[in-house]
Formats: C-alpha cells, sequence, structure tokens
C-alpha cells in the first residue's frame, strides 16, 4: 500500500476519528505531510510481517498538550535528529517507522520522516487510538520496557531517558515535555520487527485509511460502518470547560440534544482524549472504547481543542482495540487509570 | 600522590574550605570515601601530564540545593551507572576520574567511585571551588561542549542531555535534577586528557590536601598561608535567611564582629556557595573569588546548611584560580553573571 497525496487526506480524516479528540489536530501534521509526500514522494506501508525479524522499528510521536502543539509547529527536523539518536544509542540502522499512536495528527507525524527518509511506515500503532499518558500502549501491556526514551524539541536538544519504572518514565518524559514548552517530538519502545508483531496493535494505519475514505463517500453512516461505532447523540456543544495543567488539557463539556435528541444532556469528560460520556447517573461510554465529536454537516472529526461553543456535532463512540479488554489492559487505561470510579461495560455489550 | 584515610581527612577537610560554602556539606561523602578506602584500599592521584592523551576523563559531582543532599543519601551505585552510560554513549572506557568542582562534598565524591573500580583520579577540577551552575566551569571558558551530560538518582534513573546550548544545558539539568528530587549525580564535559590539560583548574586535588594539613597543623594561619587568603572579620553570626528554591539554597547572613572587630557587620550573600561580602557599602570581596566561613576554634569550614544564629566564626577570603579572571572567565562567574551590580576588584589589588 502506498500513501499518496488522496490517501493522505483519507487517512487524516480516520486518524482524526480515531483521535478522540485528542493525538493532537491533524491540520498542521497533515500540511507538513502534503509537502513532504509532493517533493519526496508516497510512503510504503508495510504489514510487520512483510519486516525481516530483526527489523529496528522506531515508534514517533508528539508528546505534551494539543492545545499548544496548535501554536507551536516544529522545525521539521526533530524526526531526522530523533532516527539519528536511535541510530547512535542502538548502534545499528533503522528500519521502518511506527506511529505511537495512530489518532490525531500523530498518527500522521511519521509519514513526512518516511516520506523524506525513504523509510517504510509499519501498518500498526501503539494504541489502535489516542491516549493522554506515554506508557498507554499496547507495548507496555506486553511487557515492553519503554527506554531508552528519545525527546528532542524545535531547538535541536536531544534528552534521552532511561527511566527505573513506568512511573518515573511518565514523570520524566512529561517534565522535560513541559520544560521543552509544552510540546517534544518523542521516540520510545523502539524494537525489533519480531517484537513488534505481538506487541502492538496493527492495520491501524489501513483502518484510519479505510475509515476516512468511507467518511468522505459515505459521511457519519460511512464512519459508524468502519469503526463499528454507535450514534449517541446529534446537538449543540455548549458548557465548555479547558485548562491546560501539567502538560494536559483537561475538561470536559456538555451537548444538549436537538431534533430526535431533544431535551437530552450528555457531559464528556476530557484528558487530551475524550475519557467518558455521561447521561445522567449513567455512562454511556467510556475508555479504553472511543469517543469522537463529528461535525454535523460532514461528518469530519473535531479534536477538543477546535471546539465551540454551540457548534453542532454527533458524538459517537466505537469499540477499541481487543488489547485493551484484557485485564492488564483495563489496568492500563481503563476508567480507574483516570481515576474514574465507573466499572468498564465493554461498548458492544447490551446498555445497563 | 596516594590518598589513604590520613589524607583523606585533609582532603576533605580542604574541600570545605575551597566549597565557599557550598558544593554539599563533606560530612556525607567523607563517610562513603572512608567506607570504600578502607575496603577497597586508597586511590591513586594522578597529574594529567601522567595519562595518555587519549585517556577518557569522566569529571562527576552531585547536583541540586545541598540543604537537601543532607537528608537524601546516595543508593551508593551512582558513580557505577554513570560510567557505564558515559562507557556506552563513547563506545569506550573512563580511563580517569575527576571532581567537576572541588569545593565541598563534590571534591571527595570521587574518591569512592575511584577506590571502588580502581580508577585513577586526576589532580584538577573545573572550579578550583564550587561555583552554583553547571556551566560555571573551567572547560565552558575554554569552548568545550558539556554534552551529552548524564545524570542519575538513588532510583537508577538516567537522564541523558544533549543541549542546544548552554542556556538549555543549565534549564533541562537543572530541571531534571529537580524532578530527581532536587539532587542528582551527574557527568559532563567527559574529554579526552590532552583536552583537559588546557582547560580544567589544575593541581586542585593536592591544593585542597594540602590546606587540610595545614589547617590540622596550624589552624586558620595554614588556612590563609596555602590558600594565600585574607581575614576578613571574627565575629558572630546573626540574620541567618535561608530558603530553597529553583533547585537552590538562596539567602545571606550577617556577622557582628567581635574582639578587635567589634562594632563592624558585614553581610553575606549566598546562592548555594558565598557569593559577596559587603561592609556598609563597601563590597569586601565578591565571586569568582572565594568567600569562607571557618568556625573560630578549630579553623574548619562551615557549609552554608550548617551556619548557625550565634556561631562564633572568622570569615576570610582568597583569591580564585587565575581562569576566573580572564574576560571570558568573568562573563561566565564574575559578579554580573550573578546578576549582582558591582565591578570585580581582585582579591589580592589593594581596596577601593
Amino acid at each position: 500500500v502506498l500513501i499518496d497525496l488522496q490517501q493522505l487526506d483519507d487517512l487524516a480524516a480516520g486518524c482524526a476519528v480515531l483521535g478522540t479528540g485528542g493525538g493532537g489536530d491533524t491540520g498542521p501534521d497533515l500540511l507538513q505531510a502534503r509537502a513532504a509526500v509532493e517533493s519526496s514522494g508516497p510512503v510504503r506501508v508495510v504489514d510487520l510481517d512483510e519486516l525481516a525479524d530483526d527489523t529496528l522499528v522506531m515508534p514517533i510521536g508528539a508528546w505534551g498538550a494539543p492545545t499548544v502543539g496548535l501554536e507551536k509547529l516544529g522545525s521539521g527536523r526533530e524526526g531526522t535528529t530523533l532516527i539519528a539518536a536511535v541510530e547512535r544509542a542502538f548502534g545499528r540502522r533503522v528500519g521502518a517507522l511506527m506511529a505511537g499512536e495512530i489518532g490525531g495528527g500523530n498518527g500522521i507525524l511519521p509519514v513526512s520522516l518516511a516520506s523524506r527518509t525513504g523509510l517504510p511506515l509499519a501498518d500498526a500503532d501503539g494504541m489502535g487510538r489516542a491516549f493522554p499518558y506515554g506508557y498507554q500502549v499496547a507495548m507496555h501491556v506486553a511487557g515492553l520496557n519503554a527506554s531508552p526514551v528519545f525527546l528532542t524539541d524545535e531547538h535541536g536538544n536531544v534528552v534521552t531517558i532511561e527511566p527505573a519504572d513506568a512511573d518515573w518514565y511518565e514523570r520524566l518524559a512529561r517534565g522535560v515535555t513541559v520544560m521543552f514548552g509544552a510540546t517534544a517530538v518523542g521516540a520510545d519502545y523502539v524494537m525489533d520487527a519480531a517484537v513488534a508483531r505481538r506487541s502492538t496493535v496493527r492495520g491501524s494505519v489501513s483502518l484510519a485509511c479505510r475509515i476516512g475514505a468511507a467518511l468522505r463517500t459515505a459521511g457519519l453512516v460511512g464512519v459508524l460502518d468502519t469503526t463499528g461505532g454507535t450514534q449517541l447523540v446529534t446537538g449543540k456543544v455548549v458548557d465548555l470547560e479547558r485548562r491546560t495543567e501539567a502538560g494536559f488539557a483537561r475538561g470536559g463539556f456538555t451537548i444538549d440534544g436537538t431534533g430526535d435528541d431533544a431535551g437530552r444532556t450528555l457531559r464528556v469528560l476530557v484528558q487530551n482524549e475524550n475519557l467518558a460520556v455521561t447521561e445522567q447517573q449513567t455512562t454511556l461510554a467510556s475508555v479504553p472504547d472511543l469517543i469522537s465529536v463529528l461535525d454535523e454537516a460532514s461528518a469530519v472529526a473535531i479534536p477538543t481543542e477546535r471546539l465551540r461553543h454551540g457548534q453542532r456535532v454527533h458524538l459517537i463512540a466505537a469499540p477499541c482495540a481487543a488489547v485493551w479488554r484484557t485485564a492488564r489492559g483495563l489496568e492500563v487505561a481503563g476508567p480507574a487509570a483516570f481515576g474514574l470510579d465507573h466499572p468498564y461495560v465493554p461498548l458492544d455489550a447490551p446498555p445497563r
């Protein structure tokens, strides 16, 4: 599969849906990826089975509050700086790139780098969506060590973290990101393809492309079809609350139902991503399942930092990748991992 | 020259004087070094001329607020963790250790590691005293790059910083130190012996041993003789002000003269180290020259964090290493580098 300019637009639209409000706005990354594909050519997407066992796979992504990422563009050299740091540390060449998270701009970010370096892009990611914490990845659930974690910024600073444990990983990486000015580009869980095959969410790049294509041709119905999702409500955004704290965009918003949904009021809780939806006292959907806001007219997904009071939207929810429904997966990214006290009810299960 | 248990006590006493109130209390480091020398044997101190040109010299020291270092002991594995990180990054063996700063506990810290690893200790350091900022070293004045900077803590976290410039070096290293809980053990300016010969303050380990021996045999007079110093006042500590902020111990204290000095009042300004002494409107001594507080009875140097109200002390000042009196040296560690607006008057020059 090749990502050319048409595929790139579909990929971006799909990543926005899988971003569940976070992962960074797709706009800036899409512009950079378009410029790269125009000048350096399309990107080859490969299944992990196509790579030799010992191919070094480098997951890459932007870190920090997406509200800041909107205003602070990178230098464009972050990716090659990271590849150089990884190759120095591992003493061998990077053989493939991978999105750390497929959701939002982070799903598109590796495309520019893959185009400019000629490296293939693995059809996989660490989440099958976006999550706020760095360790909320399938590689962590599989018991892999993130270390060494490489972080760089637009000034050319490089910080390599070998954390004592997952808590220190989060604390140090988050702290360095804040020192960089609240955004960083990072690589972690650098691994061989043989390991990646059993430790990642597979097929996420092609899924995002399929979602984007279905959105383009069939709108909301296409998105629900390709994600296996449900429409929770159609309505107007009100009571938008958003603050940037400790490197996160936190808050929430309310959707007042319109049309057939008139009289209904749904509340969405946010930490970079949409975490949970409640209606009166009932939880309608929750992490790790996907909760996304789509523009009512175009069905295009809207990231948290682009939400505006009065906007007319569909709120949809879709089942997460299987890894998140395992006991270990729920420990890492279930409601309790976010301090929420409702039990997790899988989205395709009958409502309580 | 060998550092055995007797030499170690002299070294510690000398490092305390050269610490100018900072560099960390010598107590904990002396205990660790004694235990190491008792179990693993004395340490060989070598002149940089005795090392082969391409011997890799690793400067090491503790970072952060000495007020915290007093309460937070290391795991004892920090040094070997750093050596391993340096050897991985440089692809060759460390051939000699060096104190990043000879002042305070940081002058003794490398002794334990040298004893346990059998590595020689270079008779040199980066400062010829202690300074609060990581870049206030002769290697920086000589135009060397600190990068990569290796930091570790008692949990086994390792962070490697390749900063874009000296400002980012300070910002990132200081920030990581604060994340570690306000103290870290670090290595930077790792260099070949050929480079170290022209980029460090040489002879500082033997100078510290000589100061300590003279203190032991001749008290205050011995210290003044070996440092070329001057007694500024003898008196009582009053108005002690101390706060830990942004990873630094800041504040100041006043000495009210006693005996022949009755009626005099001198104020000492502190940022980890003693920065300047004023009497009425006159600056009597200032960075980069050395300002130290000695116990009146024993002439033992007292670090800032051990000062107590009512303590009877001598305040002395001594000329700094020649590198700090160059134009570039004064830019890096003169009064203006600390935001002080008095001009620097070298200490052996006649008073204004």
